[in-house]
Parts: structure tokens; sequence; C-alpha cells
């Protein structure tokens, strides 16, 4: 046996297996990644390196790196708990079913912000609209408030997702704010004055809670006019201004 | 004269007069640096460089990078447009009010992330919570409700803005939403089939305006009870769960 024909053998059985490659195993490599190195570290480069191949390899499996994101989200909210529960009115399920929203990205660091530079459109979207539309039409939500009112829930949890997983522990900002209130000229901010200690009552669930309850009640029950004037418009391109 | 002299008149003559280092220069600083190289490049290091100094000389006028976001925030808003007609009625200054904020932030790649990031509480801002509570006032709208609801309308607009601002033109995941709903079955997601044009139906601009709707209606006439049974928690601490 020659030398380097001995190290081979050595090497190919104290090595593991190369997984094969799958977009599986690409989404969950990268929501690895995304856990254990936040956001900026998530490149397509990164990835191909965790998976000891070459950034091109990748390229078979996901278009870019806005598809891979579109997927990991899928993958997370498919994993993520839901609640489905009968028995209560359908404003305490739908709120139910938000705040597990909220969990699933609250609970992985970054998922929130990427949930945001998105629409997320996968089978485990799809499925928590079904979920958000039957309650609302439970809650005889008409159709088109229905539609625009899930992306408004969708919109406004994924909010407090990112906004809250972004604020650091110890957080400064509220000294800030604290410091601002206590020292705001009752002469040039009067309404803010009066209302500093309202400014700041309550803990986050309280006001999670209270705000949901203001859209749920906006969608259910507002005279708001749904106004489609420009039905067929694209929606990202018509967002945009 | 020694070649030493003449040389150090021609430096001082040819090269421009450093501007002495200040609180509001740094600011400024900032603001380009995030103008032309986004949020990621924003590191007081790279401001550093761009004012020709070292990073220690700017904690003599900033905390840290939170407090430096936390001021480019104020002064960006401070700069913006704010509506203040008298003429209208109060829910029609309110939304005008709302979406100069929002066109502040989404003309600043990246400032609708450090707003998302922060509670901002410089001059700016109590200016404009105090124009939003006034209006909200004047809508008989009460106090603790009030205070709350700028909170989420200032926290609606923001993420609005940073969704926006995030999404890339020529927007992919769009064409992945048409898609996924185009194909989504009508037995597995019934509702979702039966409302797939609503659910793409509007643009942005009239979307995020009955999204405003929605939301200033559920604060002005909603029967949202405010439950502060914890009135003194600290509010970020507390948002975290």
């Amino acid at each position: 046996m020659t030398e380097a024909a001995s190290r081979n053998i050595i090497s190919r059985r104290n090595r593991p297996a190369k997984p094969p490659l799958s977009r599986d195993v690409i989404v969950s490599t990268a929501l690895h990644i995304l856990e254990m190195e936040g956001l900026p570290g998530l490149t397509l480069r990164r990835i191909a390196t965790a998976l000891d191949t070459g950034p091109a390899s990748l390229y078979v499996y996901v278009a870019n790196l806005d598809e891979l994101h579109a997927l990991m989200l899928d993958r997370a909210l498919e994993r993520g708990h839901l609640s489905e529960s009968r028995r209560l009115p359908w404003r305490d399920r739908l709120k139910a079913l938000l705040r597990d929203y909220f969990n699933v990205l609250y609970e992985r660091q970054g998922l929130a912000q990427i949930a945001l530079s998105l629409i997320a459109a996968g089978p485990s979207s799809l499925r928590i609209w079904e979920m958000l539309l039957s309650l609302l039409q439970e809650g005889g939500v008409d159709d088109l408030k229905a539609a625009w009112g899930v992306d408004l829930l969708i919109l406004y949890v994924t909010a407090i997702a990112a906004e809250q997983s972004q604020r650091q522990e110890g957080d400064e900002s509220l000294e800030r704010v604290k410091k601002a209130l206590s020292t705001a000229s009752k002469d040039q901010f009067p309404r803010v004055f009066a209302l500093k200690n309202a400014l700041l009552a309550g803990n986050g669930a309280s006001r999670n809670d209270w705000a949901l309850d203001v859209i749920i009640g906006g969608i259910a029950g507002g005279s708001q006019t749904v106004t489609t004037a420009a039905p067929r418009v694209r929606r990202g391109s018509g967002r945009k201004r």
C-alpha cells in the first residue's frame, strides 16, 4: 500500500460523510447560521462554506438570498406552534394565533427583519393566511376588509417582533425617554407634560394586547371604506412611491 | 527659511481646515454616511475616518452608536416637513402628519430600521408626540388611549417605512405571492382561494390610507379598555418577554 492510499483510507474513515446538498439542507443550515451569527453574517458564501461547497452549487437549489429568506421564514413558521382552539370566541383565537406568529419571529434573532423585507407566500404562510381569513369571516368581517386586515395584522406583529428583538437588553433608549419626559417643558409640550405617566404606563404585554384589540376592532367594527380604485395595480411596486 | 518651514507653510495653505469636532458635525456626517453607504456601513470607526480623527475622539460627544442613532433620527425629523394646517378636520390632519413622518423615514435608506430599534425622545420627537397627542385630544380620545395610540401609530408608520424601504425595486417577492396565490389549492386554502383578488387588490397608498383609518378608528371609537395593572413597569424591559 502506498503512503498516499493509506492517508486516503484514514481520511475517509475519520471524516463524516458530506450530507447530500438539497434545498432542505440549505434552509436548515441558513437558519442555524442566522441563530448563531445573526442576519449580517448570513450570506450565500457563508452558507456554502458551512456546507463545504462553493456558492455556485447553491444556485441549483435557490435563486438568490431573497428566495432563501422566504424559504427560511416559511420553514420557521411551519415549525412554530399555532393555536387552533375551537372553544374560544373568534377574537381570542385570532389574538392567540397572532401571538404565536409573534413568538416564531421573536425567538429567532433576525427573522423578524427578514419577514419585514419580503411578502411571505410559502405553504406555511398560506396556512396562516387561511386561518386568519377564516377567523375574520367568523367575526363577520367582509371580504375586502378581511384581506387587507390580514396584511395589517401581520405587519403589526412583524413590526413589534422586529422592534423588540432589535432592542438590546438593558435598553438605554428607555432611560433617554424617561429623562426626556421628566424634563419636558410644560409650556413647550403641554400634552406630553400632562400625559407623561400615561406615556410610560403599562408593560409590553398589556400594550401589545391593547394594540391588537384596537386594530381588530378597527377592522371588524369600523366604517372605513376599502377603496380599490386600481384593483389590479401591482402591490409591491404600488407601495413604493 | 528652512526646507521644513517652507513645507509647513505650503501644507497649511493647500489643506482645507479641519472642521472643529462637535456633536452637530458628527450627526451630519453620520447621516451623510447612512445616505451614501447604508446602515451596515455606519460604524463609529467609519465616522471617525470621515472626520479625519480616531473613534476615541467621538466618545467626547456621543456615548455610543445607539445614542448617535437617536440623535440622527431626531435631526432628520427636525428637518422634515410637518403638516400643520388648521383648516382640515383632526383626522385628516393626523393622517397628513403621519404621512410626513413616514416620508422622513422613507427618504433616508436605513433610517426606518434605526427608528424601529429605539424609542426616539429628542426635541423633534417630543414635538411630534405633542402634535399627535393634541390631535387625538381634539378628536375626543381619552388620555390613556391617546398616549398608547401615539405609540401604536408611530410604530405602524415606522414599520411600513422599514418594509417599503427594504424591499428592492423589481421586487421578486410579489411575483412569488402572485404565483402562490394563483396555484393555491381550493380544497386546502378555501378562503385564500376565494379572496385571492382581494389579497392583491389596491395600491400601496390606498392600503396604507385604509390601515391608518382602521387604527385611528380603533383608537378613537373602540371600546378597548386600557389596562395599566402595572402602571410603573419599565416599558422596554416589559415588552421583552
